[in-house]
């Protein structure tokens, strides 16, 4: 039987139990209609590894997993909720459908890990322990973001990194869809932006350098975008786990796909390629209406594929020198009544601010878009340590914690010199673990919108998705614990013992996490 | 509505009618128990993109599908079936549980290609034409052959790689796992075969070349392997889709890995390393007892990992170099009574032959096994073009077809310089549809002996799964063809208009087929 102290993230409270309830052929999961889905999404959990039926009815004959909406269960707020296992029944209440989803995954980890298997498992006996359980996140945004601008990532491992944050309960999977170095989602008005965008010559490779005539390349062209059908399943299955899918569309810098596509999105007007290597460039969008436009209409298909309430403009590392030699760029500025270029910038953000305000969205960016004035609606993702994010909360703004230091991932995992070469920089799983999302300079209210933190994948020195998953784990595991469970239990030696088990199951599901295999040297 | 045309491969029978049945949510599938396992894999099939519940249910009531076993239909053989569609009830009949599976994948292709989709898909009407099938295929040996000796391929991959068999209605997954470059299996008995011979410190690149001072290396370490736990997922996973997964343990010739790991099966004694480059080499399994037993040692724990009744033990490309300089292999050769080192070879594989023979498994190996006399129960995969298959048949042993031309599909698809560099030659999809493979000088008994074909995908020049997409499709949509369709049925033109909807489904699937994407240049 799996000691229910393997669990990860911790559940807020736990009382183990004597005895077990097992799996049988008998065993029916019983739910509301209202539930089906969610019950479904159970089964379909654990019948491949048991080879059980599982049948799902509407109410009880003997053994069975029931799950339940409970409006009393609206303390444990909108994720939270109950899980009690006895030797007789296994019962599942929460106020919302959202806490189901997490408690079914609690459950697959009080089961021995070959429940992870996709295919029936001879010789386990498929014993839950008795636990009563009350769980409910710390944090409401528990996120993960990944760079598929850089290196395209297959929708695949798109979907089994849904199934992975699902199992860690993590809850925004923030897809940073657009960069200079590709354009990753069909956009039906601009074709051009994925026929031409998505695709670049070459792709620099490790080692990292600024100067230019020490690069080094792939020598093969890459790339790679989804179709909106594509979207719309992944934002469906994302949805189906609990989880919500934040789009990125990077303005007014990181753009030159974009460019690359349309070159009147440019300053120059001039034709561009999409950019084969890694960095900040001066191309950076123009600031004529029709940029503004052309944008629009992106985000009208954008928010079309994505219920999301925020949506993700980008607005970090936007140079300004191509604004200050152009005279449309310096026409607005005057027109505008605008300082500078940096209030040109805030300018450009501000004016998706009350675009995305008015179709009842709002908008996030990186913590640039402080500079040169803060869009009223905006939310801050802090990510150049966390002084963005202490400004923009105390200013009465929401705040996403994202700092390079710990939860850029990729930065390396150790210091050894066996780790694979990359952007540099250096988080380890303890860094992660001993995170702490609330800056002591924040309380009550400040502290209060400090909505959670995610952790960061930069995909310049990950060219695939075995590379991602060596980099993501299990330092998410620390992550998502930090962001789930209440943090007088924080406790690295815990996580650590707790960990090995739960390497096991992500063993099982082929993630290749940092330790899995070792090459004998 | 998707006509009926689209499916691939093509039935022995098909006829349409007018009208249609629709899923909804009303609709049950009925199946007794003995067929339950195959009514849920359908269900798991059919229920992702639909979000229909789709119960199953011991008899039905209204609108269902119907699973049945029917002992009339042994005529159409052990894969054979029968699938009717009306507006009221779509029915499957097959005298075994291999029939239904087959029947199921038909049933997906009769849908729209949405039908593919992991999650929920708005606004289509899951229509299914009215048709009467009945379908069996023309071989029973329709294999997809995969090398990941040379370059290791997650688990991941070789589930979703059944999948796509599956679909096509292939069903042998032979599962090359030993190289000189790697060995992947786990061997309890034996750790250091996976400690130490399932890594390697570099990988060659393209270009290919035979001169070593011109090799070109990726300049990274390389490995992995699958556990004992993985390969029993995979072979059940494979059961469950009407597949038998073929092992093959590669000697004498390409062992150097488990050479590496244990020095003392070798003819020298000495250390040697994995192999980072591809091609041949003199190094070869020695041919003393304790190699005898060793490998019994292997094939102990194979045989209980695998049912298939054949089992694969390569035999090919075994230069004779160092039996020629070892005393022991002079000395094997006076004792045995042998002629040379060829016959010496032959005594090998005849070992294994009885052995696996006695515990009522059947060798196969690649055509040299032919050379110095054919082990008495061997079944031989003639892979140097036809000749071994024909003398084989000829002489009463079984073949299955994997000619260089065209069955290879390492080789490129095209002529064109934009190809992926590899390991040379060329494979068309016109020159695989057009394969035959029972060769014209075989008729009668001998015809009888060519139990099917397959596609043999090595990797040297594959590093990872998408590249193995690249080259596998569309090919091996056309090789399915050509052994499950009546060949009279045989018309490259229908088969080019109908794989343009089932590229659709490919595509859905994220297979990374050659032509889904086209880089602008």
């Amino acid at each position: 039987m799996v000691p229910p102290t393997a669990l990860i993230p911790i559940p807020a409270q736990l009382t183990s139990r004597s005895g077990a309830f097992v799996l049988t052929a008998a065993t029916q999961l019983t739910a509301p209609d209202i539930l089906r889905s969610q019950a479904e999404l159970l089964r379909d959990q654990l019948r491949p590894a048991t080879g059980l039926p599982l049948a799902i009815a509407a109410s009880a004959r003997g053994a069975c997993i029931s799950l339940a909406l409970d409006a009393s269960l609206a303390r444990l707020g909108d994720e939270g909720y109950r899980l009690e296992v006895t030797p007789d029944e296994v019962s599942i209440h929460a106020s919302r459908a959202t806490g189901i989803i997490h408690a079914s995954q609690t459950l697959r980890q009080l089961l021995p890990t070959a429940i992870f298997r996709r295919a029936p498992v001879s010789g386990v006996a498929w014993a839950i322990p008795s636990v009563e359980i009350e769980d409910r996140p710390r944090f409401a945004w528990r996120g993960s973001h990944l760079d598929v601008g850089r290196h395209f990532m297959p929708k695949e491992f798109v979907l089994k990194h849904l199934d992975l944050l699902a199992l860690h309960k993590l809850n925004v999977f923030h897809w940073h869809l657009t960069e200079d170095q590709g354009w990753r989602i069909e956009i039906k008005k601009y074709p051009r932006l994925t026929e031409v965008g998505a695709w670049r010559k070459d792709s620099m490779t490790a080692p990292r350098t600024k100067d230019p005539t020490l690069r080094k390349f792939a020598g093969k062209p890459h790339g790679g975008f989804y179709t909106q059908d594509d979207v719309r399943e992944v934002v469906r299955y994302a949805a189906e786990r609990g989880i919500t899918v934040l789009p990125e569309i990077e303005m007014p810098g990181h753009a030159m796909a974009a460019i690359a596509a349309y070159p009147e999105l440019g300053n120059t007007g001039k034709p561009i390629e999409v950019l084969t290597y890694w960095g900040i460039t001066d191309h950076v969008l123009g600031v004529g209406d029709n940029v503004l436009r052309f944008f629009e209409d992106v985000f009208d298909e954008v928010l079309e594929l994505f219920p999301s309430k925020f949506i993700h403009v980008g607005g970090d590392e936007c140079p300004k020198v191509e604004w200050r030699q152009t005279p449309a760029a310096q026409a607005r500025i005057k027109s505008e009544g605008l300082k500078d270029e940096d209030e040109l910038q805030s300018w450009f953000i501000r004016h998706f601010d009350s675009w995305l305000a008015r179709r009842g969205r709002r908008l996030v960016g990186w913590d640039e878009i402080l500079e040169g004035g803060l869009a009223p609606g905006a939310t801050v993702m802090s990510w150049r340590g966390e002084q963005g994010g202490i400004a923009a909360a105390k200013a009465g703004h929401d705040v996403v914690m994202a700092p390079q230091k710990p939860t850029y991932l990729d930065h390396s995992q150790t210091e050894l010199p066996t780790e694979p070469a990359g952007i540099g920089g250096h988080n380890s799983l303890e860094d992660v673990y001993a995170y702490e999302p609330v800056p002591k300079e924040l309380n009550g209210e400040g502290a209060r919108h400090v909505l959670g933190a995610q952790g960061q994948i930069w995909t310049e020195y990950m060219p695939d998705p075995k590379r991602v998953e060596y980099m993501a784990w299990p330092r998410l595991t620390a992550l998502a614990e930090v962001l789930w469970s209440p943090p007088e239990t924080r406790d690295f030696a815990s996580f650590k013992s707790r960990l090995e088990m739960h390497l096991e199951r992500l063993a099982i599901l082929d993630v290749n996490y940092r330790g899995r295999f070792r090459p004998p040297d």
